[in-house]
């Protein structure tokens, strides 16, 4: 039986709220990958796997944060480890309905966003200096916005012709730079700075997490029902 | 193992009907989703996914209770932040099948709705003045009931041709205003009025909970299902 | 880690082949309800939601008797008020395929088959005298199988044309018939001859449940699959 | 927390090799019915779902070789009083497929079967004579294999068209020939000889277990993919 | 309640990201695999299952590594059992949508994969000589590659017009090759050469279960979807 928390308990709040939020965006994304047309059922299902993912690493960082000693901050990159590199690629698949994207981007975009989560653990976890750990994930970080504002997916989507692809990659464009710019402030701030993390941390990555999940997967699927729907008119 | 609850136990009842009544609820639901059109699809699969978040809190809660300690009212606030959004948003896209409903309208129901629950709840937890944040809830509440009747939906309604869409409107908007009157009630009692939680108010919201998240769920689905029927024949 | 129950222990077993029973009836009813036609999908889906329901409760219910001091009777009814209205649908909309049947049977089913439980369950509780009680929920047992033996729903079935539906009507009736006729004895020697259940009682209910939910599912099933192929040939 | 088990500790180990095999062959299974022609589903679904039975109660059976005591062999018996009829209707309904098998044949068979099991679990909880049930369950088993070499599904088969299922009848009738034998062999030693199970015994049901329900599931679903495309050739 | 691992835990950070990794992938192939022609499926399906049965084992492992005491290698054979057997058909599947491939293959790679494991897990449990039990892995492993690369199955590869079935069977040759080199590696230094495990091993194992369960699921589905997009254009 899991421990009982109270009303003014706002980090085991914001947990739960994570939990159920991102349970119940997993049960869209996974129905709505149905709704669209072929090819626009990759990015979706990513989105809906990355937000799945969120759900067993929030469980399982709430039991942490009931066993009454905070949370160690690896339960969090557990989860950044997976469902970054899987919203790094719904972007690159969602992109790539409108135009050919070589294998070689994939790749790199791969290689990368899984680098940058876990260069960011081993300074987290003392395995390498933290100071250089976070310089090199903030270079990892910058490198993917790079790609996504001046490298060959930016080429394709304003080459497109669809108008809610253009709108989408805007959103979520902005989502991978504001959103996810809390992670690298939060690993300043731990990892760096020496703060420790008394729960408002994982309030804030929470509220983060469930934006940029949320946020992400509902924009990317809204684009490809939207999209499907232009098509099938076309 | 479980805690044993025994038969005099009417709070633990409550939580195990409204627990297997919401698996029920959202099995047909999303079975249901397939049976209807395209179009009708994403509000049936809003009200799954909220009778889905409901069997996860009310599990929960009913750990708590049988803990022994009563349930704090942060439990029943998880799930109201997540259910009644999707909800509203069930409604909004209901009446999306009949007309178009601005961009606006979403973002303005999507807001309030996540508010007056977050409002109410910084009132439970007296990280806001009890009086002032149920007063805020209501008005949340009541803009949210002003939207159905006086707004653009109830327009769109109103104008449609579908008999069926105006019947289910009818009966949903009467679930959002009378069978959503409890939860300002309860507020009021426990955060305002200073009344304890014995287990009564638990019971009040258990049966609520079912009546507000089953009623609802299959109002949309029955709405769904015959309107898909007349289209059909059409 | 649960409790080992030990071979002679027939109420532990009985609880186990009931779970594991009910288990294989809701996956079989579930694939079962996508090979029949459209109108034939949602009885099947009620039988399936209602074993379904049967899997939780009795699963909590063999945990219960494994903590050793019995089960109290609280746990059958909390999945039969789930269920047993579930049921009384599945037979409503099984009858609804062959001809119209009016909105105000519809209520009067689910409300009289709702009360049915709950006043029993009343009635052991001790919240009502447990004499009134048994009494009131027998005359609501009576109502229902009025309704199935003289109403408009054995109407409907005399006047079809599927041969198929008249022979599933016969046997369904028949369990709600004599299979129900457990409930209120258990409810009379419990409730109102004050006999304790020290194991026995479970087994009796646990090999009805399985019979009546199996029994039934199965039955609905049948009917469904036989009588989609015969409308297929027509 | 489930206990740890040693790698020296064959029984824990063939336990958990299957309870994944089973999981393995239930996914395949009903992943499996979706890729065959209508009338070939149901024998694939029956032996998914006998697969999925067997997930649960080897997981109970091996929480309770873990709690140290050795395993109560009613544990076995439980699944068995699920998977062996289920597996015999598969038989029955994939024999079907070829010709008119009448209902008499069909209850025979549920009854027979159900009546196997339970008479063999009666004898070893000392419930009934272990040297009487082994025998009553010794001939109801050599009933089921009389109609299945000399009776009516054997003439079906004969006369059948379909080469495949003639292969695939000769293979399930030896399965249940002799994979089956093991379950009165092990009846014997434990009930009548009086032989403990200090875990060997429990290691050959999990062998005979994984095989007669993986194979004979592989079996009915491959006969069912090979059929169903020699079909849509012809 | 699971017991909390440290950020400073690498063995324990290993095993979540394999236990998440494998979720994502399970799901993936899941989808996946309806997102291909028919003759595709099988061999999408058994990597999804694969990954399935990790999801299990890993989160088995972690359980045992949380307890303190060190993971029984036990733990890592059992997913193997399961996993290798089912890869390898996989493999066998996929080639089989090129060219005939015989049912004595099918049953030599079945034999010898499971095999394979079963002989590596006797050394490791001393239940044989581990010296011998290694060679005879060994030899067994060596087997399988000579029927990738120098048996009908190569020759059905190169004789294929499919250009992505040729580049795919090259990647998931090498995987096998080198990816599963680290198995009798790790079996040669924990029963051959006597090195425990402090949680190293764990981590290795865990690195290379992703890789070779995830890199060679997404492989297999990879080279399906773009067989099947080649094949709907010609």
């Amino acid at each position: 039986m899991m421990a009982v928390y109270q009303t003014s308990d706002l980090t085991a709040a914001s947990y739960s709220v994570a939990l159920f939020g991102l349970a119940a965006t997993t049960v869209l994304l996974l129905l709505g990958q149905a709704w669209v047309d072929r090819k626009w059922r990759l990015p979706v299902a990513l989105c809906a796997i990355a937000a799945l993912v969120g759900i067993g690493t929030v469980y399982e960082a709430r039991d942490a944060w009931l066993a009454g000693n905070g949370v160690p901050v690896v339960y969090h990159y557990v989860g950044w480890s997976v469902s970054m590199p899987l919203q790094v690629l719904a972007l690159f698949f969602l992109v790539g309905t409108a135009g050919k994207l070589s294998a070689g981007l994939f790749w790199r975009l791969v290689v990368v966003s899984v680098l940058m989560v876990f260069v960011r653990y081993l300074g987290e976890a003392q395995f390498m200096h933290p100071t250089l750990a976070f310089l090199i994930g903030l270079v990892f970080w910058l490198y993917l916005l790079g790609e996504f504002y001046f490298g060959r997916m930016d080429d394709v989507v304003r080459g497109s012709t669809g108008d809610y692809l253009r709108r989408g990659f805007f959103w979520l464009r902005l989502i991978v730079t504001v959103g996810w710019a809390i992670y690298p402030l939060g690993n300043f701030l731990t990892a760096f700075a020496g703060i420790a993390d008394d729960g408002s941390l994982s309030v804030a990555y929470n509220f983060a997490d469930i934006l940029n999940r949320m946020a992400f997967g509902i924009a990317v699927l809204s684009t490809a029902v939207l999209a499907s729907e232009e098509n099938s008119r076309a």
